[in-house]
This record gives structure tokens, C-alpha cells and sequence, in this order.
């Protein structure tokens, strides 16, 4: 594609039509859709890679996703994006039973949620409240939730201790809860809970492996998507660039790294919303866009992967699917290529207070406690790993936590408004933003397509005409 | 005051023995002490004046603090410093009624507790309880105390509503919250709370004017205090200068800004905790510092100030203290000046729930809001205003709210120990860092002088013999 002719004043003209800031999912698929449309383009990253909290590794010859891995039914654009740059996906492996250490016993099961003793029925009451609330906030606007107030007043940890859960549904919550958000339930305000699951279209949608946002993942991995668009941007991409200022004067923007100075119409940010006020920005932001910086932090989860000579516990008709009352890796997944003589991946998630004292632990010592949690649910052999690799994500200097923010009590009726309200011709991205899909690859994707359609609508000397490519 | 004399070896000598980042209050006494003890320091400011949270203007030919103004009994390192640098303290005016707004009735009271009617007991029973669990809880190691993690799981709010606190003595907690960290009761670990209330010696000690935390202010204000200390370091005083980078290699610091990179031998980080990720570090903080950063929001809380050609309130044998249960102004001082002729200054604070809509307001709506608040409390004549300033710490870049931080629940006991434990030749100061009145001017003063002494403890090869000058 080339840029469309125009008559350039350089005393005046923009260097581009759009800086993008982060080349993470969101921001890289902002950037690639502008492009499509025609626009120029200039993506900073202030890492040594793109990606973000998407990232890849090669252990014991098998490739493993670092970060954002799995993908399901209603996660359209995260998949459309993959097809058009040509990653093909295959379904995470289901078959046999799961396994729960619970209370000292060890037990086999079907299905998501495990058996938990008398305690079942009390959690499919919790699971169903919790859906039938989660309904009544908005999407995208969950301060307009009729008790939005109420709500927002307490944690998802006080709700269930006021609704009288009993432990196994409160602790199950809590697994479920530092999966996705990377947290305890006492941390993350009520509502911030039921808008995420309305989000992602009820728990089962969210927790779901067959049927469920971890249906399959990527053959090249999911890194490979941002590779791929990290290619097709060339040399409009920098890396190592730390974007210091954002200065916006009349109709002009100018961004500065440390190297340099670029001159655009709009910027689209689309970095974790903790790390926008690592930003100067002139004129200031508004109080509210400091304040919620402040007060969207990131969770803590972590991530080891294991790696066998063969996937032996699917000899015993186990699926690899593994859940446990003791850490520090509470949730397991066969991760494991496809194929009849692959060899074996487990991957174990370590979050919330687990991995508060695992992230700090060396390497050895790290492994040595999750191949020990694999061995407690799949057997002393899960112990004889030929390979072994994680990922602290708190310890990213430029992703800050993962796998997405986890605002506390009384944070989201005032500020959740501020994480896609434009301020003037500075535009947010980053799935923290989406209003489907927050906290999945797809809510970048869906974030960083609202972004340029925002970047496009703004420009008020549309470069457009008939040139549009994206399928949009 | 000479550095003392040493060979120097160009190529590897530090600059500096130490870079202080920050000349807030904390910063520039931890300067100032370390130059006493004849070491070399430069310090960097990311803003184009000193202070931090302390700041002042002239309104109606009056001195007004901006930022802290108050100091008490106890306060005894604020006021050593003050001394030391000739800035006097005057007792803040108390003569008088005080004055409550209260469920739309209008009454005069005598101390510190306003009469809410038949509530008043209540009240009574909750501050006792508060002081008591406080006590609770060792000061410095919150999460030391027998209930750490329960009360961490909860916040102030939901502990009032689970003891059932009356609606008065609810809404009366959420005014001093409101005041002391410009946040809402939900929105602030409980643990948090109890730990802030027993370092500020109790509720009454926290809330009190006259034998409290408001007792007396600076005659020429407190930012006097950081100007003239600032005077003090001369050239090692770099405004305008934010730090990018802090990087640690074998018993050397270099510190970055965009002019300049200096050698150290150990560095003092005296920036809100919110702020600290704004700087790279190499190598990378451990995780715990990066979350307990994104879990440490500075609170909102915003100042007005208005001037009279008289203090009119004192003719009607009133205090100018006021409380109401609406807002935006919901609490008011007598902040004027001494002296028979002196003009009259009224100070409100205007904070949590009320300061994020206030503070978006054009300054001509928050000045009318603002003397409306006023006018409830102290009659029609408080319109008429000859000056008028405020204050939205939300609005300052590099200070990112105030008066303190506000953490939410289930940030105490994981994070609360990141706060001031040095991360190799990385110490830290700043308010909340500091043992004792941390919040509080004095607890910056604390920090500050505790950070000097730790660098000093931290260079092996002490510089001191018997230079030491500072009387710490």
C-alpha cells in the first residue's frame, strides 16, 4: 500500500497521520487497520519486542505462549485477525477426565466445574447470582448499572462472604477470580466482576475449556500474530522508544522519545492504563485520567510450562485439566501441539497470592514448586520435565502485571469512564478499554479497531476515498 | 560546609555520594541531612519548583498554604526542621464555636466531635473502637498485627456497615476519610486505616486543632521550609529535571535525565509511592514493587481558599471550623494570618466523592461552589470573598493527588513492606514510607532523615569522621 498523494507544506504538514504508543495486540491492530485505511502511520514501543502481555518461547523444542494463549466462541476478531495474517488454530485438548485436589482427596470429574461435595449446589446458586447480576450492567458502562453504587461499594470477596457462600464456592471463586484477573476476591470491586463476566458473555463462556474462552489456540502461537504485523508495518515501527511527551497544540500532536520528535493529527495510546501517566502529557490530563491511572492496576498471574517426552497422563484418560485448593499452580492445561508423537506441555497458572511469593523465588526453586503442584494432580511422573520455562508477568517493566487490571472497591463508577473517553485528540486503546472481551486478545483487537475508526472519524481531512482494504 | 577532601579517580569515582530523586519535603531533608553529614548529593526534580505537596501562593495580599499547613504535638522532626531553618509557627484560631450543617439543621458545638443528636454515642463507640484496634497494630509492620489479613480483606466501609455503625457515625468516619486521604470509606483498606490512625497517636490526636494535628501553621508558610532548604543546595538542585533511568551496577548508581547522567554511590527515591514506576530501573525492580506501585494511589483531596477584609465569623464568637454532610467544601478552618488588623482567610478542603466532580468544574464554578459551601456554614457574608485560590492536587503531574495514599483492600499485607525496604543501593523516602506520621509533613521529614541515615549506613567507605553538623 502507498500513501495517497497529497500536497505536503513541511513547515506545517504532520510527519503522520497517527502515532500509535505501545505495539502490543490493541495497538499493533490499530495501527495495521490504519494502514488498511490509507493512513501514515507511527508505532513507538517502548520495549525490545512487540506483543505486549502476547509474548513466545521455544522450550524442549515445543513452542509455548507466554502470555495471552486461548480463544473461544465469540472472540470474532481476535480470530479474524489471525486468519488474515495466516495463524491457524487448533482445539485445546479435552478429552478424558479432569482432576481436582480438594481438601486433601484427589478426584476425577467432567465438565467445568469440579465436584466439591455437598458444597455443589451452593456453588451453582453463587454461579447463577452471579450471572443473573452480571446481566444487569451495561457493557461498556457498567456506572450505569442500577446498583452501580452498591455495588462498586464492596469487593467481589464481601459479596460472597455477605451472600453466605460456603468455603468451596468462595474458594472456587477465588481460583477462578486469580485466573482471571490475577487477584483476590477481596481486592476487586464487585462490579468491576459482574461487568467482566457480562463481558465475556457469563462464567461458563469465561471459564469454559470446550465450548469456553479456552477452546483452542494458535498452531504458530499467539505471538506470531503480532510478529506479523509487526512485519507489515516495516520501518514505521520503533522499538526500544519509550514514549516521554505527548504534546497536542491546535490540530497537531507531537510525540517524543528520547530520539526523537513526530508530529501527528491524533495519537491512539495503547498501553495498560496503569502506565499512561508514565507519560507527560501537554496539556495535563484531566484529574480523573491521573487518578484512574492510579487506581486500574494490574494483576499478578504467572505462568510455568512443563515439558514431557509424551503427554503421559493422557494414557491414564486425563485431559490435563487440573484444579487445586493449594498453590502455588492452581489451574492446569494440556498445552501440547497437536500430533500423535508430540511431546507432552503442561502449563500451570500461578496468580494472586500464590504468586506474590513465587515471583520472588530463583528459577530452580520456582520449578521445583510447580512441577511439584503438576505432580500432586497428575502423579510423581509430571516431576521428570525435559524442559521447563515461566513467566513472572509483574516483573515486565513495561507491561506492569497480568492479564488485566483489577480495580478495587469504589474505583469503577468514578473512573471507568475515563479508560476510553477520548481527550481531545488523544485516544485510548489496550483491551482494558474493549467494552466486549476485556481482558482477552480479542478486547485488544476489538480495542485497537475502535481506536483507528476513532483516529479515522477524527481526522477532519479524511485521507480516505475509495482506498479501503480492511475488512473492518 | 566542604565535601570532604578524597583522590579522585576520574574514570571511576562516582559524582556524587548521593542522588536524591524528588525535593518534595522528604527529599530535600534527606539532602539537606546528608550535606551535614559532608557528603555530596545532587538532587533531581521532575517539576519547575519545590515542595511536592507542600506549596504556596499569595491571594488578597495573604500567604496561603496549598498543600500541608498544619503541625501538632508530636510532630516533632517537622518543627526541629523548621526551626532549624527559621520558619515560626503560630496557633491556628480557635476561639469560639465551631459550626455543623447536618441533616439540613444548623448548630454550634465546642471540640472536636460535632453533636449529631441522638447518634453522638455511637460515635462515641466507634472512635473507641477504632483506637482501639489501632493500637493493634505494630506501627511500620501493619502486616504484622494478629488481624492483619482479615482486616486487609476488608475496607474501612465495610467494616463500619459490619459493626453496625449508625449512619451518623458513618458519614462522620467518611468526612475524616474524606480529610485525611481524600478517598471514600470503601474505597481504603481497613488495615490501612488502623495502621495510619495508631502512627498518628489516635483518632483525636489525627482530627484535633487545638492539641491535635491542626494545632498550629507556619507564619510564613510551610513551603518556606522547602525553599529554603533548597536555597541551602544551590547547583546540587536540578528543577525540571525528571529521571528516566536508575541503573545499578556493582557499587555504582547512574542516574539518568534527558540533559544528564550522574555517577552515584547510592540513590534516594522520594517520590510518591504511585510515581516510583515512572522510573527504569535496571535491573528491574522486584515485582513486589512494581504491584505495590500500581496499589498505592495518591488519594484526591483539593484545598479552596477565600479572603475577607475581616475575619466576620469572629464577631459572632465563631471559630471559622465548620463540618457539613454536604458539599463540595465539608470542612473549613480558620487558616488567616495573626493579628488584630489582619484580613479574614477561610480554608475548606473538598475531597474524595465530592473533589472528582469539583475538580473538573471551570475555576468561576468551583470558586461559587466553593463560598456556597462557605455561605451554609458562616452566612450570606462569606460570598462576598475579596480573594479566592484552590488548590487540585489531582491536577499536578508529578505529585498525582494528595493528601497521601489511599490502599485499597488486600494491598496492606502483601505490599505495605515494599514501601521503605531498600532494593540494593536504592533507598526510599517520601511520607509514606515513614513510621510514624506517615501522611503528615512530619512523616516526610521522618523518612527523609531516615533515608539520609541509611545512605550513610549503605557507603562503605563512610565520608564521615567527625563532620557530622546535623543534629538527627
Amino acid at each position: 500500500m502507498t500513501a495517497p498523494s497529497r500536497a505536503v507544506d513541511e513547515s506545517a504538514a504532520a510527519d503522520v497521520d497517527v502515532v500509535v504508543i505501545g505495539a502490543g495486540l490493541s495497538g499493533l491492530t490499530a495501527a495495521h487497520r490504519l494502514r488498511q485505511f490509507g493512513a501514515r502511520v507511527a508505532v513507538f514501543e517502548a520495549a525490545s519486542r512487540v506483543g505486549g502481555r502476547v509474548a513466545s518461547a521455544r522450550v524442549g523444542g515445543v513452542h509455548v505462549d507466554l502470555g495471552g494463549t486461548f480463544v473461544g466462541p465469540g472472540q470474532d476478531r481476535i480470530v479474524a485477525l489471525a486468519d488474515e495474517v495466516g495463524v491457524s488454530r487448533f482445539p485445546t485438548y479435552t478429552a478424558g477426565q479432569n482432576v481436582i485436589r480438594w481438601r486433601g482427596q484427589h478426584r476425577r470429574y467432567r465438565g467445568t466445574v469440579p465436584p466439591v461435595g455437598a458444597s455443589l449446589l451452593d456453588v451453582g446458586r453463587v454461579q447463577l447470582t452471579l450471572d443473573r447480576l452480571a446481566r444487569s450492567v451495561p457493557c461498556g458502562d457498567p456506572a450505569s448499572a442500577p446498583q452501580a453504587a452498591q455495588w462498586d461499594a464492596e469487593s467481589l470477596g464481601s459479596w460472597l462472604r455477605r451472600s453466605h457462600a460456603s468455603a468451596a464456592a468462595r474458594d472456587l471463586i477465588a481460583i477462578a477470580g486469580r485466573t482471571t484477573w490475577g487477584c483476590e476476591p477481596d481486592e476487586i470491586s464487585f462490579l468491576h466482576a459482574l461487568h467482566y463476566i457480562h463481558q465475556a458473555g457469563g462464567l461458563s463462556a469465561m471459564l469454559d475449556t470446550a465450548g469456553g474462552a479456552q477452546e483452542e489456540h494458535f498452531v504458530e502461537g499467539s505471538h506470531e500474530i503480532a510478529v506479523r504485523l509487526a512485519a507489515g508495518l516495516g520501518d514505521a515501527l520503533r522499538l526500544d522508544s519509550p514514549v516521554r511527551r505527548v504534546e497536542a497544540e491546535g490540530d497537531e500532536v507531537r510525540v517524543s522519545t528520547d530520539r526523537e520528535t513526530v508530529r501527528a493529527r491524533t495519537v491512539i495510546v495503547a498501553v495498560p492504563p496503569s502506565l499512561r501517566t508514565r507519560i507527560e502529557f501537554s496539556p495535563a490530563l484531566p484529574p480523573v485520567q491521573t487518578q484512574m491511572s492510579q487506581r486500574w492496576p494490574a494483576g499478578v498471574l504467572s505462568k510455568a510450562y512443563a515439558v514431557y517426552d509424551r503427554p503421559f497422563w493422557r494414557d491414564h484418560d486425563l485431559s490435563g485439566q487440573g484444579v487445586s485448593d493449594t498453590g502455588p499452580a492452581f489451574i492446569t492445561f494440556d498445552a501440547g501441539p497437536a500430533g500423535p508423537d508430540a511431546p507432552g506441555v503442561l502449563l500451570g497458572f500461578i496468580g494472586g497470592v500464590y504468586a506474590r511469593e513465587w515471583d520472588d523465588l530463583p528459577l530452580a526453586e520456582r520449578r521445583a514448586r510447580a512441577l511439584s503442584s503438576f505432580a500432586d494432580l497428575f502423579g510423581p511422573k509430571a516431576l521428570d520435565a525435559t524442559g521447563y520455562i515461566d513467566q513472572r508477568w509483574g516483573a515486565e517493566p513495561w507491561v506492569a502485571g497480568g492479564p488485566t487490571a483489577a480495580p478495587g472497591p469504589g474505583a469503577v463508577v468514578p473512573y471507568a469512564s475515563a479508560l476510553a473517553t477520548p481527550v481531545g485528540r488523544v485516544l485510548w486503546a489496550g483491551t482494558e478499554t474493549a467494552s466486549r472481551w476485556t481482558g482477552f486478545m480479542d478486547g485488544a483487537v476489538r480495542a485497537g479497531e475502535r481506536a483507528a475508526l476513532q483516529a479515522r472519524a477524527l481526522l477532519s481531512d479524511p485521507w480516505t476515498d475509495d482506498e479501503q482494504t480492511g475488512a473492518l
